[in-house]
């Protein structure tokens, strides 16, 4: 027999941009939200009675109406706020997942009303809710990084496909994907209710991304492996509100180019900058007591 | 204490054409292929002892000699072949993981040797090996389809924030992901060995492809997610060996525009093609005697 | 002194999707149309008086309006049409330039009223409008063709920097952008007005798509140069209407895998296809007695 | 007859990073190089006699090795090195263009080895060469600015398709793309040789991007096309060697979203931000007394 298996819908990428004007220092906030919603919703599928389907009309409209009810600060307050709204109040919604991104900008040339986009970087966290739990990753993607030397790569297999030679000095680059998941439950969205101390989102956002960051310029590098482990981990033992950190790291080849055909050396000056293919390193570091992650990185 | 959890590495996006020369009628097999490993790989993370690591490097020459020295049928036997071989020939690697992506192109012109690519679509597959069992999920992404009538949305809810009227007719637009999971596992790669029946793969993708257009067009859809559950039940019901099906359905709103202000009505002709946001219905459809995925999703 | 110089300003990207419902076989136009006025416009930027200003905000409700009045036949017609009423309407517009993309969608099984997207290629025009005198452009882009065969690369200047091989026999492949220029002023956007026979645009296009993808199947290349001259001649000498063929041919490099570290040979069947850097040949041909081409090309 | 026009090719992105090592602190530059020759080619497109080609593979060795040779400072001198190098090295090649994009780095966490990627905003140059004169444009893309005040748009024509309200205080926001044309031949791209005064490209470019921040954000703007001019002029204010600017604004629409179906206000708080269609504002500002422009521009 045929039968209906996990499902989900919502509203993705809503882009919205939050202007505070207080006095002539305005605050901007750029952010792209996706809501996915599930719950008791076998009979749309099987008959199309949307009876119990809340349209990603509606979603839409609550996020722009949400943001001006109750404004925008960390993107984290504002996804739980989404996603217990979606569940709190349809009968029909079991599960919310609120996606967001925020785009960074800094003042222009000392103006306070004059913006400019800092960076491709972009910010992201996801909110799960199922009625009484709520579940936080946050993360960032897009930040390129590159080191010019302390990467050697050696003591590898050696197969009979391998011709790759060792080197004990390679430029080592990436773009970092980052997610890591916050061990408590986080109350309200608001803020205002819940058993737990609220989370400083800003604050702890700040401090994963400086630790990213100091363990890739600080790490003697034997394997993109080794440095993404030790990424992980600076990330787990800097911020004791996170139990667990997926990090996805392109490796962006740079090859020596070789001069020798035109009489010169290349004393790893010169090096072509490759697209494809890539190295992918893929890997998950964590607490050993890390609580369950139930529907977190779904 | 932190520990390391999953992980996997390998090269991606290795882009590979393969040329066959019988006679004038030249054949064209145009793929990316990328390879994940994964196993005794503690060490390289914690202390950056590549004593384990076959290369990417090496991953990637793999391919290109294999098609070489196997040729390239369809897309599924090669990445069989590729996984079980990594496993195979490599204590430390436990399972691989290869994604594959095939290009069309068609014959320009009533040439032997001159080709014209063949749309955006794109045929996937993903293939699973843990040293014991195989698994396949095929599929395809970039499907662009539109239905210019049959298709209404009403009966929904209506909450504080719902202001989307209800509507008897309406443009139904979607880019088709879908992946459908193999039942069988299946035997080698090269379809020499194995206990089961080796599966005709390009006859399983045209009818599951041809599955998908078919309920798409046929379905009277009430909403995008009768729409998904009927494609997905469609290529369950009409291909045996398949017994699980995911899709991924952007919902591309065509809005039909207002031209009252310039004394003209609009019955149905005249639509805005948006961008975002857009709505997004996910949802799984199987057999409810599905055999265990285990890790042919991830 | 600071002066100000030419432009140009208008609506980018306008997408209009217009539905033909005569009985159960519906047609579909999918368009991308971006609109640029030009005249008397010095105030508006020197001083900020928008009195001269057609906003752009109009331009793209004339679009949908012209779509419902006129309906959508060539998107050469329809480009005539929008640029002739932006000149003839605003005596402070002089000169309109009006861009439409279209996107190509076929029957999906065998429906009257469900479509599949055909294809990553795209139909191009430009028209301009001046108030007494119309050009046209066409083209199209991504148009990928491969040829497996016939194409050799040599007796190249050797300088101190060359490295490259001589070659017999190698894959040529590119992805055609084409703009062919018609020699006659258009008539009247409709059709209807004008002193010259109008075009059929559709079979215009098809004869030059054809003759494109003629010449580079039936052409033994010796450079990608004398295959884009090629293309351009046959354009020319199979549509006499057409006196200029502008040509941007991006030598997709696709490089024959060096197997012997592998004990493999490689006689001509497995293909590296690379991103960056790709040759760019850029050529034009015309007829010798082709008349000036104005702003047809801005 | 059929003849051929105006021409050109080249190797377009190589990708190219050079690593200084003085010492701890390193240097890295990041370019992508696209060049284009063109003179005596007739042959190669007519009969596929390739004696006069330098090949596009030799011309990114030429890029690689004098990377090597001569380093990499500002892009505008490494574009003319190069350009002058093809054109006087080669009887056949009578002008050469050389563009290159550049991508900025930070240093990463104070060390001396480890960088950042900063920004989306990307340097520009294009440099040409004809045996004799040389001519440089140089610019940036990418640089995304938005004022939350400031801006007005009224007094516009309203014709039978405008709808659009006059608004007293808008967001305005786009992604400015800049080119800026040098009034002196650049003496040799060495900048040893040559008649002229060598210029300070970065010191240039530094007070081009300067000026188009602050005339950005201090305009009090009545539409784009004043601040279009406005940025322009300041840019020929501040900067003597420049003698033309050309703008390409695409305005970024920022809709105030309705939230009275919701019982609320927005007082010019919340904003849809839009992808399509935008306002696409296109002008030049120039000095009266510019040298012609010759082929910079191409």
């Amino acid at each position: 027999m045929i039968v209906l298996g996990p499902n989900r819908y919502g509203k993705a990428e809503i882009r919205v941009v939050r202007v505070t004007r207080n006095g002539d220092a305005h605050r901007l906030k750029d952010l792209n939200v996706s809501t996915s919603l599930s719950g008791a919703m076998d009979d749309v599928h099987l008959t199309g009675d949307n009876s119990a389907v809340l349209t990603t009309d509606a979603q839409k409209n609550t996020v722009y109406a949400f943001a001006r009810k109750h404004g925008i600060g960390a993107i984290e307050d504002f996804a739980l706020l989404l996603a217990r709204h979606f569940v709190d109040s349809q009968p029909s919604v079991h599960r919310a997942r609120v996606a967001i991104e925020e785009y960074a900008w800094e003042r222009n040339a000392g103006s306070g009303h004059s913006f400019v986009r800092s960076g491709g970087e972009v910010r992201t966290c996801v909110a799960h809710y199922d009625g009484s739990a709520a579940r936080m990753v946050c993360g960032l993607r897009d930040l390129v990084v590159l080191n010019t030397t302390n990467s050697e790569f050696r003591g590898f297999v050696k197969d009979a496909y391998t011709t790759l030679p060792e080197t004990g000095d390679r430029i080592l680059a990436t773009a970092v994907e980052a997610s890591w998941r916050h061990a408590a439950t986080p109350p309200g969205g608001t803020g205002a209710e819940g058993g737990e101390a609220p989370t400083d989102w800003d604050k702890s956002y700040e401090s994963a991304r400086q630790a990213l960051l100091a363990a890739f310029a600080g790490t003697y590098s034997r394997s993109l492996q080794q440095t993404l482990y030790a990424m992980g981990a600076r990330v787990i033992a800097d911020c004791p509100e996170i139990c667990e950190v997926r990090l996805s790291l392109p490796n962006r080849h740079h090859f020596l180019v070789d001069l020798a055909p035109f009489g010169l050396d290349n004393p790893d000056e010169v090096y072509l900058a490759a697209d494809r293919p890539y190295g992918l390193i893929e890997g998950t570091v964590l607490r050993d007591d890390a609580p369950p992650a139930g529907p977190a990185w779904e």
